[in-house]
């Protein structure tokens, strides 16, 4: 087998769950494994299970870890590529500071490690293998726990001075509702399903009534996931519906400022509850950006992302393609 | 004098008025006029009066418009490089369709004329010779009677499909105010010139006071220039305080939405309205940005244009250079 064939690895380190792939070099899955984020032990505890999640990923190939090629991981909050030193991960345990994650993976697994920005993988998985193959200039929504956006423009990852993509962050109401980052009026704070949460007790707590978190209790999660925002639904859950046609607003009037200023070919929706809803409600969706688009006559393709959850492992394996 | 160091002309078409400048191989203005868009004999009309100013541009330096080693224009509407023609373009006098101004200027002047999208130039201008010319990565903000913007990447004008660019139709407010666009709660709609006229005669109106239209009228002006909303404030118009305060929110949210998704090195604020009052309220608008930034640790530079009135047709020039 030479190099180029060697299969490599790639994890998704998300702020629940963790997943490992072993991937070929034709992009194929080989192996797969998965877990949730641990909460204790702090940046090393998450780097431990990460390693075992790759191993696992592994085994079920019949390849030990530093026979791979390498191994990729996309990972939230900013990451170096040279150092891979991954900084102020907000949604990770303990992980305000800098921690090595690219070393002590490289360490732990015996192969050479990369390191880059979770979104960033997860659009360059879609614009080179997924629903943007065919198109140069594209722009990805990871509609998720916040709302995420990664830019490519002719082909190419644009990241401004490190921080572009944060289309979460694009005002749909100016001195609107509170967003998890602190300012107001972002599209996140009505999209991103963390504040959809946080808007959803305090409806309760005046009195509102819904399902949702019973449901949450009933199947033993911690948060309202996709997955019991999708029950609630199904269940024709009033407040469900109208957290809902809320974030779908938001996103559509966020993702038309998007391509009023950037004009891409096409507009990927992905993350979990864009993967989760994209069928249901793209189309909503879809319409709702055109009510905002300066150019209506011309919108750019909309898709969803073809890659599903495997997508940012994908991406992440591509670092060391 | 070598082919590259022949003088060339730079002509920018405004709503309302022509400018018109010849300018040597070291980018030195060497003779300039400008007249009023003519409102009679639609786009032929508009040719005539643009070919008018060039010859007299070139008068003044004693040249030919034959022998200028070329004419940029910067248009707005819908501009074709390669054949010159102009479509669309809504604040010209009947030319809603399409007008081969870039083939009739030529035959007038007798040189090669180039075509060019009229906020496109005026950001290629700031970006190579003016307030971005130590930055790889500008985003231009263009405050006259609409809200233009133009984005360079890499030391490249970001075109997208040909429509990108559009700042002023980023929303601030979703659902909110109407935009001359058509769409509701665009930046344009709370910070364009003539958006701010429209909401001014509203107010009026409904029986609030203002000295906005008298002033207009002392002045002989048929709209609200730059010029009258500056004097309004000058003599503490009230009306005229809160229309500026309400579009220095809007250009704050708009442009940090921008930058968000871009993370530009700077952006540039020009335009009619951003260089009268650029100076004034520039770091109003600033503060206004850094409320709604993601990383409001590492904004990008802020600079007002640096070649004012000229910058369009400047910019314009560089088509042929």
């Amino acid at each position: 087998m030479s190099a180029a064939s060697t299969p490599r690895g790639g994890i998704d380190l998300g702020g629940t769950k963790i997943q490992a792939i072993v991937i070929d070099s034709a992009n194929a899955v080989l192996g797969e494994a998965r877990r949730p984020t641990p909460r204790e032990n702090g940046p090393q505890g998450v780097a431990d299970a990460m390693a075992e999640a790759l191993r696992e990923a592994a085994d079920a190939t019949g390849i030990e870890s530093d026979a791979l090629r390498g191994v990729g991981v996309g990972s939230p909050g900013e990451t170096e590529a040279a150092s891979g030193v991954v900084s102020n991960a907000k949604n990770l345990p303990d992980w305000a500071g800098s921690f090595p994650l690219g070393s002590r993976l490289q360490e732990a697994l015996g192969t050479r490690v990369a390191v880059g920005n979770d979104v960033g993988v997860a659009t360059r998985a879609e614009a080179d293998l997924g629903a943007g193959r065919h198109h140069r200039s594209v722009l990805g929504v990871f509609w998720g726990t916040g709302v995420g956006g990664g830019i490519v423009l002719n082909g190419k990852d644009w990241h401004g001075r490190g921080a572009a993509g944060e289309i979460g962050h694009v005002v749909v109401k100016r001195g609107g509702a509170r967003c998890p980052c602190g300012n107001r009026g972002c599209m996140e704070a009505y999209a991103g399903r963390s504040a959809m949460e946080t808007e959803a007790r305090r409806r309760m707590k005046k009195g509102e009534k819904t399902d949702l978190f019973d449901l949450m209790s009933d199947h033993d999660k911690p948060r309202l996931t996709s997955g019991i925002w999708e029950r609630a639904l199904d269940q024709g859950d009033a407040m469900t519906e109208e957290l809902i046609e809320r974030a779908i607003k938001a996103l559509g009037a966020g993702i038309a400022s998007a391509i009023n200023l950037l004009d891409p070919e096409v507009v990927i929706l992905g993350g979990g509850m864009g993967v989760r809803f994209g069928e249901r409600f793209g189309p909503k969706i879809e319409k709702r950006i055109n009510k905002n688009l300066f150019d209506s006559d011309h919108p750019p393709a909309f898709a969803i992302a073809e890659l599903g959850d495997l997508g940012g492992a994908i991406g992440a394996s591509l670092l060391v393609a």
